[in-house]
């Protein structure tokens, strides 16, 4: 085996040697992990982060989103992809405070979304990494506005220091406001928009999709403006907070709220800090622990926190966590954009009641359609989670788990060929993740539970309405046959019989039809 | 819209908030990230993080690995799974420095792997995670025993400060070394073996067919013992670490080398700290380039330093990377593990030249299996990666995208439902993994392309040998209808022609016969 070169200092030593690196030096070496494969899904990565930090931003103070980005060449006159592109975003949002600002964007784990609230964002690393990539792809500082009042307006240059996991800011100005609120976020980075180009669209007509109240503006490279405008002005309630609930905390967790916290008795510390924990519960808890109730929480030793956290999972009188926290995104959006885009022959949309795993709740919606503009056969999967289309990895989703190996497509006497759609949405105040790029989501038992429920029903309305349309059709064929055979028959069995004028076969036929249309009404309503 | 409670404190202002988290405390909130979704799954990452870093340490010394790994119910009188288990993973490795150890296991982002070299480890992150799990789920801390020279054992019990991210020393000893060097880690974690038994035992199968220079052993919780005896002295040379390559480097690593450096000239800096780059070589590229490869590299202005690095990434006259630090299987073990799990009937080994993506060299072996004892019809695939079988999310891996998606079976006239076995194991400096948990490889063009080049190869040769099969199959079968016709027939013609004995049919078979064995030696020579 031939050796590898190690330049000209010779042979290194083979000793393990350690070093620490900071988060930021780890994301910039592994930027797979957070979706910056290549210059491609780089750029889409880019474009989805720093979207979704406005959407994000914006529904928080219930601001109707106005979102503009534009991707333009660096240098026009570059062809050849991948080259260096310039993305703005813009948007209308409460704008960021300028002393937090330099942080919020150039350090890695440093973030705002660390919370138990419906959002988009949710690791606190997204707008960063598409500043850092830009950084080592272009060497360039990134540029952002804001504006928190309408009153100042905030310019910063930064870069970022990534062995020190800091921000580094090249120039700071202060301007007019001009009564405009929100940020714009302008980089240079190394993309490739021919290869990605397909995916950014789809991402932006999507989003729409479940975004019905935000007008966004996207214009691509060539100069060609896409405009989503907003087809409703009612918003969802801005996503709340919630406390933990008790079913899916660890011991880390409790050490940490004991730590901090300075109530006096461990009734009222559960019942203040944990959700659906009220005086009373927290009362009936510590007694079914055996854990004295008026006892201090930093009297606890190690040995019971443990032992009152498993407890506390064990537990089963607790309510389950509230969902009046999520908003899903409901029948009337679904149906309109399932209209829009797809103008199936036949859709129908299940909406299942609030579950939760591991202490956090979430809600299930699944729509199916069928035929219509859907032309392609097999099944397509659309897949939404928090608002967030998602566009990679479908093949290792739970929806995909459920669709392709938990129905029994033949019970429902529905080929697997069909032209159906089928689009899944699930909000939560935590999505389980697999990785940090937001692809695609981990079969936790409990959501796999509900979104197979949640199919199977739709499934079973589908299954109804073909085999109407199969007996409508056979009997369409019936009088189709009638039609053309009674008139025969009827003249024939005039001149057998010798009469001058064929039996009133007319009558018949109506009367098939006659049927037809009660059974119509009887079917209805059933449903 | 029911409000979320929010406990006794009133309602949560909604303004934004910021605060900054440890590398530790995310991916302690992002287990999911790591492999760590649920108690089966945690057990079954646990097991094989602490393997795979005393496989890597062993190696790394040329070691004949000595593993041992026991699961044991904490509490054996706990019946109802997830339930606590005691984990203990032991090696005859190098042994870690006393000094490092509290770091090396207990902070996120420290390590010995954040180099170029084939490792399993990449991330230098799985051990550390394991503990973490451990301890918030129950509470102990984990114990460390080391030795690296066999003369002095160094006992260590600790927990992690998770919003610090460093290493508690709860306890720490000295004793004698008894002349033993290695490792011994042992910890107590949540789990669920019920549920991760299959993967856990089939994740050391795969191991020991890929590593059959190790002693295994592991008893399960029930007391079981599985021995994976070592079959082979001969063990691969130990990793060697690479400079990196010119084409895949960025801006921000070149400042940082530049910034490391003394070096006067760009010449010499050049060659002295990249892959394949000789004095020579350097002073054409600089020319190229169009920067005077006397100046000094400190001398480079931001704008300079980002050309060189595109001009790098053009430059096409650079030696590609240098595979000689990478050790595949070799036929030899796979063929092997083939031999010995699948028991084929028919198996074919493609290994293709090195190749590269982005500065990293990779090697890419395909085996392609077909019948024996591989019963179920349809493709099953072996995916490995430097040594580590992967497990989980298949259908995401490059493989599975080649197998499925890249392949046009027909061509090869082999049905899709053939009971097909694919072992794939590809060895690089770096292994584009997408997710932290190792699941599975991204897509990147360069693999695709080989993978796709070898697969190809394996179906050609797969094909001709079931055309051969058929065909052979019908002389068979052929024969055999001579075999039952001919003597009734010979026997017929004697009567007619009213002789004493029919003619000597038996020549005419044994002609066909010598035709065949005939045949299959023009088709191996020909191989």
């Amino acid at each position: 085996m031939k050796g590898c070169s190690f330049g000209r200092e010779g042979e290194k030593s083979l000793k393990e040697t350690f070093s620490e690196i900071s988060p930021s030096d780890f994301f910039y070496r592994n930027r797979d992990l957070a979706g910056f494969t290549n210059p491609a899904r780089a750029l889409y990565s880019t474009v989805r982060e720093l979207v979704e930090n406005s959407l994000d931003a914006c529904e928080l103070e219930s601001i109707l989103p106005e979102v503009y980005v534009r991707i333009t060449a660096y240098d026009p006159l570059e062809e050849a992809e991948p080259k260096k592109y310039v993305i703005r975003v813009q948007d209308n949002g409460p704008g960021v405070e300028p002393e937090r600002l330099p942080e919020a964007f150039g350090k890695v784990l440093y973030g705002s979304k660390y919370k138990l609230r419906q959002s988009r964002g949710m690791f606190g690393l997204g707008g960063t990494m598409a500043i850092l990539y830009g950084q080592i792809t272009s060497n360039k500082p990134v540029t952002i506005e804001t504006s928190v009042d309408g009153v100042k307006r905030y310019y910063y240059k930064l870069m970022i220091d990534i062995e020190k996991n800091k921000p580094i800011i090249v120039e700071k100005k202060v301007g007019e406001g001009n009564g405009l609120r929100g940020t714009v976020v302008e980089l240079v980075m190394e993309g490739d928009y021919f290869r990605s180009s397909t995916k950014i669209q789809e991402y932006f007509k999507q989003t729409a999709l479940v975004v019905p109240y935000a007008n966004i503006t996207f214009i691509e490279p060539s100069g060609k403006i896409f405009y989503f405008l907003r087809t409703t002005t009612e918003m969802p309630p801005p996503p709340k907070e919630t406390l933990p609930h008790p079913h899916g905390i660890d011991v880390e967790f409790m050490r940490r709220t004991i730590r901090q916290s300075s109530d006096e008795s461990l009734a009222k510390f559960l019942s203040k800090r944990f959700h659906r924990v009220g005086l009373k519960t927290a009362i009936k808890f510590l007694q079914y622990a055996g854990i004295d109730p008026n006892r201090s929480p930093k009297s606890l030793s190690d040995e019971e926190i443990v032992n009152m956290v498993s407890a506390m999972h064990r537990y089963e009188e607790f309510l389950p966590p509230d969902a009046g926290c999520l908003s899903p995104l409901g029948e009337n959006i679904l149906a309109a954009g399932i209209v829009k885009e797809l103008a199936p022959e036949f859709f129908t949309i299940v909406t299942r009641p609030p579950s939760a795993y591991s202490g956090y709740p979430f809600i299930v919606e699944v729509a199916l359609a069928y035929g219509g503009k859907i032309l392609e056969n097999g099944i397509k999967l659309y897949r939404f989670a928090n608002r967030i289309p998602l566009l990679y990895d479908e093949a290792s989703d739970v929806s995909w788990k459920v669709i392709h190996e938990e129905i029994d497509w033949k019970r429902y006497r529905i080929p697997q060929d069909a032209p159906i759609a089928v689009i899944v949405n699930i909000s939560s105040t935590r999505i389980p993740y697999k990785t940090v790029g937001k692809e695609y989501i981990a079969d936790r038992p409990e959501i796999e539970r509900e979104l197979k429920n949640a199919l199977r029903e739709t499934l079973r309305k589908l299954s109804a309405y073909l085999s109407r349309r199969s007996s409508e059709e056979h009997e369409k064929k019936k009088i189709n046959m009638y039609l053309k055979y009674l008139p025969l028959i009827a003249n024939f069995s005039k001149e057998l019989a010798k009469k001058s004028r064929p039996p009133n076969y007319k009558r018949l036929l109506s009367k098939g039809e006659e049927e037809e249309r009660q059974k119509k009404i009887e079917e209805f309503t059933d449903s």
